[in-house]
C-alpha cells in the first residue's frame, strides 16, 4: 500500500513535470511570437494553453482520489496537497504564456515591442524559459540548491522589470501610450511568471525541509 | 466524530469569511488612498497585509491538521481542500489590494490617477469592495444565486477595464508615460482582484452541485 502510494506519488511528480515542459515551450514560442510579431506561432500558444489546463485538471483529480482512496498521513499528505498547489502555480504560468502570446497577436502586424526595448523583453523571456525548465529539474529532484537558484533567478527578472519601467519613463523615450501599455503588461506577465516559478521552489523547500519560505513575493512597484 | 468535522469546518468558513473582511477594508483603503493621494492610509494597507498572510497561514494548517488527524472522505474531503484553495485566492486579493497602496505611496504626494480617469477607477474600487463581501456571504451561506452574481459583476470590471484601455489610448487624451504605466497597473490589479472573487464563487459552486465552472479566465487583453 505504502509502496502503491509511493508510485502515485511519482505519478504526480511525472504530470507535473511534464506541465513545465508544456509551459516552458509555450513562453518561448510566445516570446518569439511577441518579438518578432509572429500570428500562427502566438495562436499555436493560445490554442496550447487548453492542453496545460487539461494537465492540470488531471493532476487535481489524481491527488483528490488519492487523498480519498488513500488517506495518506504525515508526508504523504503534504506531498499530495503540496502538489496540488504547484499544479495551480503551473497552471497559472500556462496562463501568462497564453497572455504575452495574445499581447502579440492583438498587435498584429505590428510588433508590440519596439526595438529599443527588444533585448529587455527578450533577456525575461530566456529567463522565464530557463526558469520553468529548472523548476522541472527541481520538481523531479528535490535539488535543493537549484530551488534556491530559483531566487537568484527571480532577482535578475525582477531587476529587469525595473529596467524596463525606468526606460519607459526616460524622459528621452518617444515611444507611444499603446506602447506604454502593451510593455507595461508584458513585462508584469514574465515578473509573475517568475513568481510561480519561485513559488513551486519554495514549496519543494517546504516538502523536503519542512520550513516554510517567505511567501509568495511581488515586489512590483519597486520602480 | 462527523459533528466535530463539521465545526471544525465551519471554523474554516469563518476564517475565510474573516479574510473578506479585512480583504474588503484594504481594497476599500487602497482605493480611496490612490484617489486622495493619502500617503498614511496607504501606508495601513500595507501593514495590514500582514494579518491577512497570517489568517491564511492558519487557515491552512488548520486544514492540514483537519486532513491528517480526521481522515476525512468525500464530501468532507473536497470541503477542505477546496477551503485551501480558496484561501489562496483570499490572500492574493490581499496582495492585488496592496499593490493598489503602493501604487499610491510611491507617487505621493502626487495622485497616480489623472483628474479624468478617476470615475473609472472609483467605480472599479467599488465593485471590487462590492465583490469581496459578496464572496463572504457566498463563503457563509453557500448561496449560488449570490455565486452566479459575482461573475455578472466581473463583466462590468472587466467591461470598465476596456474602458481605461479605451481612454488611455484615445488619440485626445494627453497624459504622460508615467501615468499610463500607473493606470495600467492599477487597472489591471482591480481586474485580477475580480478574478480571484470569481474563482472563490466557482469553488464554491463546485461545493454544492459537484460541478465545475470554466477555469479562472483573464480576459484582460480584450482592449
Amino acid at each position: 500500500m505504502r509502496a502503491h502510494l509511493h508510485g502515485e506519488q511519482y505519478g504526480l511528480s511525472a504530470q507535473m513535470v511534464e506541465m513545465t515542459r508544456l509551459v516552458g515551450s509555450a513562453i518561448a514560442r510566445a516570446t518569439t511570437a511577441l518579438l518578432e510579431a509572429d500570428l500562427d506561432l502566438s495562436q499555436t500558444v493560445i490554442a496550447a494553453d487548453e492542453q496545460i489546463d487539461a494537465l492540470h485538471l488531471e493532476l487535481e483529480e489524481q491527488a483528490l482520489i488519492m487523498l480519498s482512496q488513500q488517506r495518506p498521513l504525515s508526508t504523504d499528505l503534504r506531498t499530495i496537497v503540496t502538489s496540488l498547489r504547484m499544479g495551480t502555480d503551473l497552471e497559472r504560468m500556462g496562463d501568462l504564456a497564453r497572455h504575452v502570446a495574445k499581447l502579440a497577436r492583438m498587435r498584429y502586424p505590428n510588433p508590440a515591442v519596439p526595438l529599443e526595448l527588444r533585448p529587455m523583453i527578450l533577456r525575461m523571456g530566456q529567463i522565464a524559459e530557463g526558469m520553468v525548465a529548472k523548476t522541472g529539474s527541481v520538481i523531479a529532484t528535490r535539488d535543493l540548491r537549484l530551488a534556491t537558484e530559483l531566487e537568484t533567478d527571480d532577482d535578475d527578472m525582477d531587476a529587469l522589470h525595473r529596467d524596463v519601467f525606468a526606460a519607459l519613463l526616460d524622459r528621452s523615450w518617444q515611444g507611444s501610450v499603446e506602447t506604454a501599455v502593451d510593455v507595461t503588461l508584458c513585462g508584469r506577465y514574465y515578473e509573475r511568471f517568475a513568481d510561480h516559478a519561485v513559488s513551486v521552489a519554495h514549496r519543494v523547500i517546504f516538502l523536503v525541509t519542512g520550513e516554510r519560505s517567505r511567501p509568495d513575493h511581488d515586489p512590483t512597484l519597486q520602480v
